[in-house]
């Protein structure tokens, strides 16, 4: 981007205070600004900075009054930190559109259909029957395999893998290097000790809205379908395993793995680092801390933490105790010493 | 697929019942069933479901008589669930065969060779003095080195990457984005706290039918050589590092990790977030519970759970206790308490 | 490479014992030694291996005097190890210097700028604006997003994927896979339940001799920078959030994740599978074992274990303490038992 201070103002519905006629590419923290750059200071507790600044131009409230003297140039406006949202939406939205078009070489088989205003990166690779939404932007050396269906306004960033049959719904977001569909881990036990690969022959259907991070890996479902609801987030290098069920909301961090056909509810918030054993049903609104390990099926509305997971209030309890068990060891030791003592002397 | 009722039942030596024209295109659950699918129902548990099954055919054993009216095609075998398994092994069978031929554009150098009925997608990558076998497909993107050898029969899914010198056996599957040979995790610390790396010169080896996950990385042997061997089964996101061995028939579930130069042996099975230290031997048939720390070499034979790892009997008393450890100090205070009556009374 | 032994012992100031027209074309371990392949024999715990390995060249100490028959040809030097070492240096040096050029096809955009004496693989994609400095080697299929600058003398492997504005610092080596930049995991929750997505408009910033391993995410800043400073080395699968810092020199192992907005001190050792909440500060030269969870930020010079982290000491002690944990609550219940016994004869 490359805006004058007036035109920022003006889109703003805002007031310039200083020189309208400096310009900004980029956008910075407050206490971090450097010439060119666009700030804003919403939260008092940052005032200090803006004396100081290097950013050219910062967005305040209204209501804010200097007190001393400030060097860059200011836009007034209502809300300082929603106008600054606002303007971020509008960059991001410039910046995606500009990606527009076929580039070459890439690989769209003859069978396949994209849509209105689509961005297909050079290696990018669409298979047999697969279609791809309006507006749906495919970075470079994406895989797209066979009966695949991608929404509208999807985002696949580079290296993106789709394996075949699997369905994104609209406005989904895959990081680079997201796996969706790989073969489930299943494996028949043979009598001479080798493992017989069970066919996986399910999909993965991924809902509106929803992000999958970086590298992060959703297995297909044996037989039909590991799904990822609506508005649903993950982050990086999370492991989910075939014919899981991930619901509305619910956001899991990095690094956290669910074994097979478990199911989490709605609104629900996973820790990083998570484990979750298979065929588990967990509810809605439930909280699990970093590096919970859960064992068994859990109710809606909870709060829980640890391996094996507790109510964070008997988990932090017993972690409590855990640090200084050596020392409850030594009274224990202690006691037994006390009451050999107490016997001694009653006999 | 699009196969005839009749002709399904000739291939199964089976017998219809019902309909022998309905066709069907793919498989479901019988309790997921939909037009123009095929179930089966073996398990009894699930005999109320084909009475109401949306599925166009389902396979049932000969044994079987309905208690009510049925509206699907029925199919009689002698074992509904092996008859549906090869139907299965059958599809995955059918559809891999018809990916065949060389892609364009994708880049095989000329010393490479490749076999016979091999399937090559665009944007692969085979570099110098690199052999693929007979039977071998290797979807978009995948990356070969230099001095590759893949066997006959094996299946690297889209964005594979092998590093030079790697050698994989026959009927291997990789899941995409899986990762082969990179360089072991290596640096010799310097007098001035900064670290020269160690070259990484070994490679990978992966005996036959090894399946490795999506994403998952296996380091090279600094030296000498990382070895999977025959039949290991490895999920997504596992790390393993350089010159470790995993023996045959092992299992290892998703993001656990090994450091460099730990040997697993045959038969074992490794939960989910598991962690081995670095320089260990585990015998065979051990299975270690997920989330577990490995930090010690393992005797064969048996099951262990934890960090660190106890036998599993122990590990559930000592997690048992772990719950309650608030009142097991309570108790202690208790005593302490009542200790001091008891010495206040003696006196 | 294709070496005479006399060659070598030239290079290395060494003399030869045996035949000096014997060619080397690899190295191994004396251990493993075989026809064609160069060894060396320093720690004399290996000594036996010298009078049976099948290596054709070994490397021995000028100290060196057999105690039997050898039957392979010896060069003699100053030290062993180090010898070997400069010789693998040499090797890898050679093997890197024979990458050049810009294989086709390959994706440059007309405003990208490339250096001297680089490697561009094919299908490799550098986006608008973009810098590659001199000596650079990008493998096959690696993304280059817009405006990113890659400095002289980095490796990045096959797929790696760096997103726009990043800055990679000289000598960089990203292992296949690596993700460099992806969207920081940041959402604001609304009112109906659903979250909005914070634009992520910041970058990475790798200074000089960083090394990502393969398949690892490092996320960009919301805004500002996510930093791995001079040297650190970053082992595979690790996840690194938005705006955090990682210290000079500090090695963080496989399978290991920073929360957003963590800063890790200078010469710092992160064991695998470790996990840190966000926001957290953490000093110089702390270490930190495997599975540790880190809650609270940390001074420095410390060596920490466990979730929550203690003191490795006081970790050990609790360990030993859990460990026993059912026979320190049958000691209880048998104090409880003998204070009951002695208040009823107390009575």
């Amino acid at each position: 981007m490359d805006f004058k201070a007036t035109d920022i103002a003006a889109f703003l519905n805002g007031e310039v205070v200083g020189d309208g006629n400096v310009k900004v590419t980029n956008v910075s923290k407050i206490e971090e600004g450097k010439p060119g750059t666009l700030a804003f200071l919403a939260n008092m507790k940052y005032e200090n900075f803006i004396y100081s600044t290097g950013a050219s131009v910062v967005l305040v409230n209204n209501s804010f009054i200097p007190k001393e003297k400030i060097n860059t140039t200011l836009i007034k406006v209502n809300d300082a930190y929603e106008a600054f949202a606002s303007l971020l939406d509008l960059y991001m939205q410039a910046k995606a559109s500009v990606k527009k078009g076929i580039e070459q070489p890439s690989f769209i088989d003859e069978t396949a259909s994209v849509g209105k205003d689509i961005f297909i990166g050079a290696f990018s690779y669409i298979g047999k029957n697969s279609k791809i939404g309006n507006n749906s932007k495919l970075f470079p050396q994406v895989h797209i395999g066979e009966n695949v269906t991608i929404g509208d306004d999807c985002i696949l960033y580079a290296g993106v893998k789709i394996y075949d049959d699997c369905i994104i719904g609209d406005g989904c977001i895959l990081q680079a290097g997201a796996v969706i569909g790989s073969d489930g881990f299943g494996f028949a036990p043979q009598k001479d000790g080798t493992y017989k690969k069970i066919p996986q022959i399910g999909n993965v259907i991924l809902e509106d809205n929803v992000e999958v991070g970086a590298n992060s890996t959703v297995d297909c479902g044996t037989m039909g379908s590991t799904i990822l609801r609506k508005g649903c987030k993950i982050d990086n290098l999370v492991q989910i395993a075939h014919n899981c069920e991930i619901g509305e909301n619910t956001v899991i961090a990095a690094l956290s793995g669910l074994a097979g056909t478990t199911k989490i509810g709605n609104n629900c918030r996973i820790g990083g680092q998570v484990g979750f054993a298979g065929h588990l049903t967990v509810g809605d609104n439930v909280m699990i801390g970093a590096q919970s390990g859960v064992s068994k099926s859990l109710k809606s509305n909870q709060i829980l933490l640890g391996s094996p997971t507790l109510s964070i209030k008997d988990a932090i309890k017993s972690i409590t105790v855990y640090k200084n068990l050596p020392q409850l060891r030594d009274e224990v030791i202690q006691l037994q010493k006390e009451i050999k003592t107490i016997k001694k002397a009653n006999n």
